[in-house]
């Protein structure tokens, strides 16, 4: 079935050295969510999601629309948050690498939900 | 705050070389859920996302435990899925390229909810 969603997302991904450094990236990536950017209009959630065997990390923080997502980006101190990052990031014991390609931002175009049940 | 998700996620991402193959590859994967997929105990849904800068697909799949995850991976035909899969693949009129390291199943470990409004 088509998705209803009319979400709009970025993806944040990285590769990491380890399960400790997965929490301290998602510890330090909650951080920033929280000073920077949960107190704009249309901000829903950022979602934390690590891999089971330690290597991976990705931030899917969730956005009413499209345009609550670009006003955010206009209207926000971006070089402070960049700084942020920049800082949380150098601040991590261990080593992680940025996965994305392009522009990191998303819609759900299509959802495929349960099935008659085997 | 801490995250209540109790789901269990496999993420499946691609790297394509334009919105045509996202499209395809969307049209192509979801074929694959709706046919393999969808029937086992604990599926929830598959959510396709993908890049606004038209170079890279998403598929989330959420199932309820871990265990629903480990019983569809075990129960369930893998040499059938992944030669679906393989056809899939070979049939883009494009390329797609898997970006994916390691184990990709994940859990949800911490989400950052709404602040209050600036």
């Amino acid at each position: 079935m088509p998705s209803t969603d009319t979400g709009f997302y970025s993806i944040i991904d990285h590769t990491v050295d380890g399960p400790a450094t997965q929490t301290e990236l998602v510890n330090a990536f909650a951080e920033v969510q929280e000073r920077w950017v949960r107190f704009y209009p249309g901000y829903r959630s950022a979602r934390f999601h690590v891999s089971t065997d330690g290597t991976r990390v990705y931030n899917i923080v969730h956005w009413e629309t499209e345009a609550d997502y670009r006003n955010f980006v206009e209207t926000s101190d971006t070089e402070g948050r960049m700084a942020a990052i920049g800082a949380a990031l150098a601040g991590l014991s261990g080593t992680a690498e940025p996965r994305m390609t392009g522009v990191p931002t998303y819609t759900v175009v299509r959802e495929v939900g349960r099935g008659p049940q085997a």
